[in-house]
């Protein structure tokens, strides 16, 4: 067992999450699952994934920019036929802007493949722009079915963890318990979990900073219908042995969960994380149970999972 | 194992099947593999995928609420046409009613964009209402594609399973069998199962529900090209030792089959799954052999599949 | 060892290769990989997948079923348009047959949302005809853009077997050995191979169709970049232990070769598979070295690799 | 483990990395991952993949052979309506030239669906040839949303290597290092890493190319947020032990780097490759720490990820 934490005391120590504590960061996982982490060094491409951004940020924002580059493209173009000079524009043409409003119009025909064909290009540099303007259209179309597929069909688990890491009596010694569940309305099948610590300990007298793959009583689960509560069993081979609230708070450690669990109705892998620092830390409490029973379903209030009960 | 069951049967007080038998929903598990869960206690988007929700329903439903939405998307387009005005507007106008009724032809001629050109938008109003419209065409188009490609391209195997358990003898003692067969004509790799068993027993003068893992004669096969019989052998290490009909009733016992496979063709994992409550359980019986061979194949009648003849 | 053959074959009597020698097809699986198994029993669409279908049907094939349903499509609504009457049709209007074809080319104007709009209709009757080919049409759309990526994107290993399986010395005694390469230029990784054997055996006077899981000298290679002889050292723990070709023929054994890899480009897993009957095997040879060397790349000749040279 | 290296030297001799050291490529991998192997012998197509091909180019050559088809197609449609005759060609027809840069647009017209209508085909000749080029664009518009989603949605990690191999004391020993990182700001899940080493050994006097798989420190860790050093042992079951820079240099060593990774927002696995000979191997040095740590975030500088510092 020593040996194991050992080893995995140098894996994270090659991970880059290193054992010096001076200017580390307080916390290396947040409470949402992101890591407090950023590369810099090469071009902005290098780092940057657009498909990666494109299918994770949020609707507004991806709606946001389909609206506006559809705009840009359409002021683009609307902007060179105008130039140009479209030889049988639509009705009105009093004015430049008139005339300016459409073009782009226009634009918007072609680009969406509409093609009323009121307006419709007459000169040759006018259907070259068309031409050429069609294409954009096709690709523009193309794309967006591609990237609405995507960000649609990404891993639709939503893990929902308690808000705090209890540390209670389990067995005969104590456990540190996590409790999670799905707040989708599928089923997770094959979740498993893992339990990071990471802590300042005092070695030779030096202050460490050290990583521990904690055991788990039980880390796999055939499926996560209802909820899941992971325990950690803290015997002698936990480096967590004889510490009370006191010893955890001065190593400022920091537990962060893992989950990976399969989606079976989309054929996908789901990936999870969260942490709790010292200050997360609930002692001598345990989860509430909150199922109900109704018309032959249980019943999961998902928004109860944080609910603990204190235990002497 | 017994160490290792006690492990499996804390596994599943934890996943929330819990140990309580008051209130208990009858079975956990449906015979069509769906799951006797609700999710409750958070907003209802939290709950419910859009999309799983838009790919796992029937495609009658799923037709239904294209055409709706197609539906919906050109009235409210057209009324917005009609109030605006739509400039040159089509043949026929004598009434409001005809010319709304030509507005909503012109919505759909924009949002397909087929745009015949003979009604078309004059004013600045129209226009931009159309500059919209093809917008949200375009998406509409983008996203129907990738709603149909997800769906069509969902695991296609239908595992089909025997209707009943049968416990009938097995090398020196007795075994429980479940047959099942992939209804669909592709061929299935690396075909894994679990069975596990839930139920009532009483320990320490207390009635408790307990989950076992039961261990399987063989848990997977290369391949699933016919029909698999599994097996639990009913030998010293199972729960089951010792049980007959009277044991299992009182017990209310469930067994549940989980299946894991690869389909080839699309890449794909499949799972499935079934459950069996104690009266599905057929005692003293053996599956009847159901193959037939023609012309060099091995036809596998799979409505056959559940067909089993007493034993003594 | 001998306990996990026994296992084997149970595993395979239990996936329905059955152990009875009587009207068995003559071999499991072709050269080309596909089972000799036929499902029947069920409805039509129980069996048979429309997905499955359309993406490995052939190029030639699902171009015709692309034409013939465009054409099919647009003879439908042509007809309706014609019953219907549009109002304003096109220019020739001489005959019927020339209205009617006037009508379907308008009706493809319409599928396709190219909407020239010379013809286009007029009457309510038409517009709802119209209305609802609009729909059609973007589903038809988006149904070819969702199989066009499916077929297009199925894992292209082409896996390449010798034409025949040798058995030669091997180390101090002999070997069963297949060559098999990809044929793609493209890499696949963490490759696995498993090869099965089928016979038949006298067992307790009774001749029995008995399988066996050979082990392999090395069953995973980290890439198959150029070619792999996969190698069943005929040892004491093998079934073919004293087997010479007399024996082996008797026993109508079939060599079954399942290939498991990882195609790096597309994340996706590939598999493929063939078999060799007992007149497929060849005593006393080894397979001759094929490659070359030039401008610093090692060739394969892909053609060569079931070269093989006589030893004594 | 002796038998374990003799295993893994006969697989790679079976993956054709032969042993003979004659005529052999410089080297097996390149430093950007590609394998130095042409594969020939059958047809073209046997050997090569479309989708592949189009998946894998760069945008600059995918986007040109999309402008590319786009002009071949409607040069092809347009000299089929040139030829024809369109009956009401557009507005300008005095030359011959004219009518065919005409008949170009029109072709894009049908092509994209814009279809404005004041060209459009009169015949039946051009109605057909219409009709046909109508499918061709759609199946174009279809082909190319698959191909951009699956150019977007391949995987992207961008693994970075330290430019050279360290050899530096470890532990009580020696220690060979590679350092790695993510370029790219998402997380890498589940990391693995294979070292492999090729090189000539005297072997019963002659000089035979040997494959080891070297063993890891740590061959896998939860995931790669920072960077990380991966380590191998040089402890007495190493192939390197007792080996110096003379006898490497001599031995002509070429170390691989095998990475494999989950990508959590894209779900999907992760391959990369490298490859050192020994004139990439530094000697006595180790890698010097980069991270810097602001706002509570990490920096990591992937840049100066081959940065070394020279050891006694």
């Amino acid at each position: 067992m020593a040996n194991n934490f050992f080893k995995k005391i140098n894996e994270y120590k090659s991970s880059g999450f290193g054992s010096k504590i001076d200017h580390q960061p307080e916390r290396f996982i947040n409470y949402n699952g992101s890591v407090n982490v950023k590369k810099i060094g090469l071009s902005f491409f290098d780092h940057f994934s657009v498909f990666h951004f494109l299918v994770t940020i949020n609707w507004l924002t991806f709606n946001s920019l389909v609206i506006a580059s559809y705009l840009l493209a359409n002021i683009f173009f609307g902007l060179s036929y105008w130039i140009i000079g479209i030889d049988e524009i639509g009705i009105k043409h009093d004015t430049a802007i008139e005339e300016l409003m459409e073009s782009i119009y226009f634009s918007a025909q072609t680009f969406s493949t509409v093609g009323y064909g009121r307006a419709n290009p007459g000169s040759h540099l006018a259907n070259i722009v068309a031409f050429s303007e069609m294409l954009v259209g096709m690709m523009y179309l193309a794309l967006a079915a591609g990237l609405l597929f995507a960000r649609f069909s990404r891993p639709v688990a939503k893990i929902v963890f308690s808000q705090k890491t209890l540390i209670a009596p389990y067995n005969e010694g104590k456990g540190v318990m996590v409790r999670l569940s799905n707040a989708k309305s599928n089923l997770l099948l094959e979740v498993e979990v893992k339990l990071l610590l990471v802590m300042n300990v005092m070695e030779k007298g030096k202050e460490l900073r050290k990583f521990y793959d904690l055991k788990m009583e039980m880390s796999m689960i055939n499926m996560l219908a209802l909820t899941w509560t992971i325990v950690h069993p803290i015997d002698e081979a936990s480096p967590l042995f004889n510490f009370d609230k006191d010893g955890l708070d001065k190593s400022k450690a920091e537990f962060m969960v893992l989950v990976k669990g399969y989606n079976n109705t989309l054929s996908q892998q789901v990936h999870s994380r969260t942490s709790y620092k010292y200050y997360d830390v609930e002692w001598n409490a345990k989860f509430s149970p909150i199922f109900e029973y109704k018309n032959g379903h249980t019943i999961v209030p998902v928004n109860k999972i944080s609910q603990f009960e204190k235990v002497l």
